[in-house]
């Protein structure tokens, strides 16, 4: 079986779309301008992704039907946020849905971790992502009858999120089962502009005859949400974790004001709307605890259209009074009102427009992989641009899946993308780990350890793993933060940012390495019994891949505390420790296995029995469900690149040569059961020279969720992952590379690519590439000239573009992955020797 | 700080005690039989355990004055078991308790196991042993006022465990708040001989006026229980498991019969009583669901009293039906009544003068050794003697602790002694694990290994462990299994057993080993990722004592399959599968540290960091309390024995330099947090010439519960460390080694014990060995001459007994222990070096 992690045999379970059946006369005239969102597409031409609901267009996902089976990925889809705000891609109508999801980045819930074996230092009490007040409500009421895509006739729907404009387009044709017919068209935003403010602007219209139409546009806390099934990465759900302290009715709005029941956090909810209808209205508001409603009834006759702009702002706090963020949400509202719909629109476009200036991917030859990129790209943007100093999640704000955590997705995938496309977003997410530093620290203090010791996973800040060999043993993680430290500040010079945050990470955790190797009695510098990034090992001594980033956190914070002896004289560094860092990290023992001439992942690891790839079926994918932990970790099996991580981020560490090998070795025996890992073979896999292997890996990476490759979608979608389509797009076939000042590109495509096109920033400067199978074309859109390389001459690139050829790729056999496992195959052309 | 884990200065608690006050005339006249209990030392003569309730006797454990901050202790002492029933030693009135306990062997009940992460393989639900049906209740009305210790006035109270009586028995003399004053002496015993049956004979006189006594003997079920702390070596305590199926007063006693709710287990228990008075009684008869209760009342004279034996039966079943069971608790009551309380005090002696003569050991020149080493004997043939193809629970049935579950500790410390003094109870817990055979087969199957893989802990055989790194990981169970049954078949030539027993036992865990391990690229045979006896370390490869104990696995299998070819065909075993565990037990890979000339308990264990000992505070043991596993397990500190129990019972794959040399590397950062080393520590002491050291540690394992040197006798005794108070003196200062048949010793004394005399049964022979400092006497008490080897001689031991002389010892400096962590000096003399 090709693609056994794809939809397996189980899940194509009969459909319940809705399908479109034969239009009357009236809905023909009635639906001639469709077009409304971007692409413009004539319906017929509309390419579909294989096995998906989802068109291939370049800047638009389109559903063209509405299929219930897939409504929980769609959901996610479709999630519009800021990073602040996150709205899944429920219907207007709240029902039917997957997950009800309205989210605002760190409101959560405690709930108490049990285990059947307790033991020292495990969390008790884990946090938990919320549905807070849902505000994206709207019913309707057709001559009495609600607006349900399950019962009547559904003519027509389509969704459309637009990643220019930023915005959900829904437009439906629907006859009720009392024959009344009606025509919905509403448009969704959650302001990238206005952080507190989303908006919907909701149109409703009669076909054929007049009806009277009732809209309740709703604010609605506590919903009732579906119970998740055993899988552990479900988010538990958590009943009614809104205690109501306020509910106020007032004009065309409500106010509502909650408080979780445990981790005291207080949520303000406020609606307000413009109606605008060609027909006397009458509007009535109301509001209980946990409910607010405003209701719209007229008469329309066929041509008439009623139009309600819904404006929702949300505030939260741990700390700040029901009255103060009443007020907020007051003021979010009022701003948002007098910006109005078309402003909040137009705004929208333009933040939009200036990113993808600086962002854009522009992929020739692979049209899903085209619409993927930039579908990461968006999310990405949507995950944290607004995010200020809060986390970005493994699913940013789109599900509750991993619980609604963080983890070292965030810097070790998201990050980079931010880094070099919204650079301020990355800054400010690592501020939001400077400001954990004392949970961190007194994580390592409840550890034995000195320095801090960020968590495995966290809302707010707090251990959260509740199994700690896969959790507080994966100490990589503060390394990870620390390499992006030392990435944002090499790609911004933000010396400011260096001094006030950048030091104090990288310091804290060097210490924490100090602390966590020792020398043994050769000398060597080892750290022990830690698990690295693939965790189908763990609690494993001197993983490559955590000696080489704790290698670079402790020069970097040498470097770093040399340059700002003031700040680090503040944290208490002294010359002596300097050095401890410096000779710890000279001494790093890096084991490698001379028999085989490769890398082990982890000291001894190649010596352990290969996984019996042979008996394992399709259907035990991903093992973790199907085997225990202990014949995962005792055995050669990965599930997420580790190894070939290390070789990506700290190539420097590795030969040529060496990268040939090492990746021969491991591409066998990893499976990829984790979303972290095609984006990182796929830039390898470029580098060693398997460019077709790479292609497939950027595309199994891009396409995650819009092919619902992990089959949990439904639960939010992965970002790293999605991350991992633009790592591998950038750094894999434009082979970019960039430390101490440093940039470079070795760039060469896939034989299926005929242009590939990026833009990064680095240095105040944007730098956009462009690649054909010929040569490289690089310009200076933004900034003073910049030294730059291409395939390893360097040039200085001015306001003139500069062209260089490509050079061949060396040629190795295709490495073999386990049965089964392969990728799905994009290029046309076969590379040699697979 | 000596002896830290000892008794902790915070545990110095204000004694509750009530006091001896003096007593009147009346008193003193009465209480002139007081030396009813074996040894008859005047009381000014008794010499105390420091820090401890309990006298210094030969054959008694004596508790002079009633402590209540002992109590739960002085119950877990005082508990009274044939391997079938266990009774705590609880007050007869049942009021104050530590813990009321009345256990069944076997007896659970189910309750889930939670996880914060779940996992594939991870067990869903445990078993906890319950408190069933108690029967020792009898209650006392003094003129209306209840017999309660706490009020009134406490004259005297004396509890005398008498190891060669096998009873407990009470001697109190109590006056009531309404200034009454009588005199209460009970004998309780556990039949050693009537498996279903115990016996109490409850005594009560007034003391210096006429009063009127009414005794209430009851049979409660669903007796209320403390909570446990949240210590995970607790036990989950249960509300209310039992659910009442039938309950009949019958005559002078009750039947009750009753169903555990989830587990389905059903219980009945019985009682019956004979009433001598010299006065005139009125007896009625009643029972309740949970309550049946025979009440006595007469009024007495000085002088006078009133003698009540109860008979107490028990019977349970997860099959039989309620009748069977009612029937069976009515004639195992008339089988007791028949013989009678006299009749079952001699059975009971009998039993235990057989026993003693072919298991005493005798100790001169260490009283309280002599005392702890008998009473482990003692309590370990009450855990055994009548389990009869039932488990031996590490706590026995004395208490809740680790819920019950059995685990390695039976056949690794405590089979050894039964096989060499009880072999019959030896061959019946290797019964028990046959009949589990089916589920540790379906476990192996679960985990995709062939064979069985035996819990790490259970009651019915099913795995209950929810740590799996210290649970499943911890596969040598198997081999300990397998080498119980070596070590059975060696020491009885039971050829009967050897068939349908033994052979099933190794074959099933030969295949186990043959798939858990592979052969490297080196040809060696490892077996990566799993964890050792040490809890300080998991998931390591290679342990040694792992390894070795596997390859006797394999090597017991292929010659026990090749001695009874019938039978292993029956098994499916082939030429071929015999050959592959032979090679695999040739290819075992042991690994080596060239360095520091140490075998690493692990594959790299000697290259890990060692523990900071020093900066580690003696109330932060036992480290697991107050450390994460994460630190533990990467350092080099040792919980318990592992490398040096490899030495023990693998001794013949080390030179004596080696253990030389190992003990040294091992002895500095092993801190004995569990009960389940000091005992294995003494042996190879004693191997390589450290005598002094070695009874030091003779001391800790066999004073353990006396001592209450874990602080957690309450929760029951540990059977394991009481067996190594036998194998510390036999195999350690005997030098006693047996296998294949070829029995050898090497004694050698540490300087102030003059004398130790010990009897082993081996092939049908009962050989006594006393050594004293000079020479060694072997004699042959039963059977046939059999060749013995004394230091390396070997020679014939027929009727005549043979006299050799002690070698002096090998002379090393005494290693250290972790500061903080030596074991208390017993002898005289200390060693050179220390």
């Amino acid at each position: 079986m090709r693609d056994g992690w794809a939809k397996d045999a189980g899940s194509n379970t009969v459909s319940n779309t809705v399908s479109n059946t034969a239009l009357d006369a009236a809905l023909d005239a009635a639906s001639t301008d469709t077009a409304r969102s971007g692409d413009a597409a004539a319906r017929g031409e509309i390419r579909r992704h294989p096995g998906s609901p989802f068109t291939v267009e370049p800047w638009c996902v389109r559903e063209t039907e509405l299929d219930l089976n897939t409504l929980a990925q769609s959901e996610s889809v479709f999630a519009l946020s800021n990073g602040h705000i996150g709205l899944r891609g429920n219907l207007d109508e709240g029902d039917p849905h997957g997950l009800p999801g309205t989210y605002l980045n760190s409101v959560y819930e405690i709930r108490p971790l049990p285990y059947a074996e307790a033991g020292y230092g495990y969390p008790e009490s884990g946090q938990t992502i919320i549905n807070v007040t849902n505000g994206k409500l709207i019913r309707l009421l057709v001559d009495d009858e609600p607006l349900d895509v399950r019962y009547g006739t559904l003519h027509s729907h389509e969704r459309v999120l637009d990643m220019r404009a930023g915005t959900l387009f829904r437009d439906m044709t629907w006859t009720s089962p009392a024959d009344d017919t009606v025509r919905v068209r509403s448009t969704r935003l959650v302001s990238l502009t206005q952080r507190a403010v989303a908006a919907i602007c909701y149109e409703v219209e009669p076909i054929g005859k007049p009806l009277r139409l009732v809209v309740q546009s709703a604010l609605v806390a506590n919903e009732s949400l579906p119970q998740p099934g055993k899988d552990p990465r479900v988010a538990a759900a958590l009943e009614s974790p809104l205690v109501c302290e306020e509910h106020v009715a007032r004009r065309a709005g409500v106010i509502m004001v909650h408080r979780t029941k445990v981790s005291g956090l207080r949520v303000a909810a406020g609606m307000d709307h413009v109606i605008d209808s060609p027909a006397p209205t009458a509007v009535e508001v109301e509001s209980t605890e946990d409910v607010g409603r405003v209701t719209i009834a007229c008469v329309l006759r066929p041509g008439e259209r009623l139009r309600l702009v819904k404006f929702v702002a949300y505030g939260w706090s741990s700390q700040r009074s029901r009255p103060a963020l009443h007020d907020q949400v007051v003021a979010a509202l009022a701003g948002a009102k007098r910006t109005g719909w078309e402003g909040l629109l137009a705004e929208q476009r333009a933040f939009l427009d200036e990113f993808w200036a600086g962002a854009d991917v522009e992929i020739e030859g692979d049209d899903e992989v085209q619409q993927a990129v930039r579908f990461g790209l968006f999310h990405i943007l949507q995950a944290g641009a607004r995010a200020e100093r809060r986390p970005i999640a493994a699913k940013g704000l789109t599900g509750t899946g991993y619980d609604g955590h963080t983890f070292w997705d965030t810097e070790s995938f998201v990050l980079p993308v931010l880094t070099y496309t919204r650079p301020s977003a990355a800054a400010d997410v690592l501020r939001w780990r400077q400001m954990t530093l004392p949970l961190a620290a007194e994580r390592a203090r409840q550890l034995g350890l000195p320095g801090a010791a960020f968590p495995w996973r966290t809302i707010r800040g707090q251990e959260c793993s509740g199994y700690w060999p896969a959790g507080t043993a994966a100490f990589h993680i503060g390394a990870d933060i620390a390499d992006a430290v030392l990435r944002y500040v090499d790609a911004t010079e933000d010396v400011r940012f260096e001094r006030e945050t950048g030091l104090e990470l990288l310091v804290q955790t060097a210490r924490l390495w100090r602390g966590l190797g020792h020398y043994d009695a050769q000398g060597r510098f080892r750290i022990d019994g830690v698990t690295g990034p693939d965790e189908y090992s763990a609690l494993a001594d001197n993983n490559v891949y955590t000696n080489l980033m704790a290698q670079r956190n402790l020069r970097g914070a040498a470097d770093v505390a040399e340059r700002h002896p003031d700040v680090a004289a503040d944290l208490d560094v002294t010359p002596t420790e300097i050095e401890s860092w410096r000779q710890a990290a000279d001494s790093m023992y890096i084991p490698y296995d001379e028999l085989r001439q490769v890398h082990p992942q982890s000291e001894g690891f190649t010596d352990h029995a290969v996984w019996d790839f042979e008996q394992t079926k399709p259907d035990q994918y991903p093992l973790l469900l199907n085997f225990p932990y202990f014949d995962l970790y005792r055995k050669q099996v990965v599930k997420q690149a580790d190894l070939v991580l290390a070789m990506h981020v700290c190539g420097e560490a590795f030969t040529f040569e060496q990268k040939v090998r090492n990746f021969a070795y491991y591409e066998p025996i990893t499976v990829r059961d984790s979303s972290l890992s095609a984006g990182t073979q796929a830039v390898i896999a470029a580098e060693v020279g398997h460019l077709e292997l790479a292609h497939d890996y950027l595309g199994e990476a891009a396409l995650t969720d819009l092919h619902d490759l992990h089959r949990n979608t439904r639960d939010g979608l992965h970002m790293a992952s999605l991350a991992g389509g633009w790592i591998a797009a950038v750094q894999g076939f434009g082979g970019m590379r960039a430390s101490r000042g440093r940039l470079d590109f070795a760039p060469r495509l896939p034989s299926a690519i005929t242009r590939l096109a990026f833009r990064v920033r680095y240095r105040g400067r944007l730098i956009r590439v462009t690649v054909t199978p010929q040569e490289a074309v690089y310009e200076l859109v933004e900034g003073e000239p910049y030294e730059i390389g291409h395939h390893g001459e360097r040039f200085i690139l001015g306001p003139r573009e500069v062209r260089r050829p490509i050079p061949p790729a060396p040629h190795h056999p295709r490495p073999a992955q386990p049965p089964g496992r392969e990728p799905r195959r994009r290029g046309a052309v076969q590379e040699a020797g697979s």
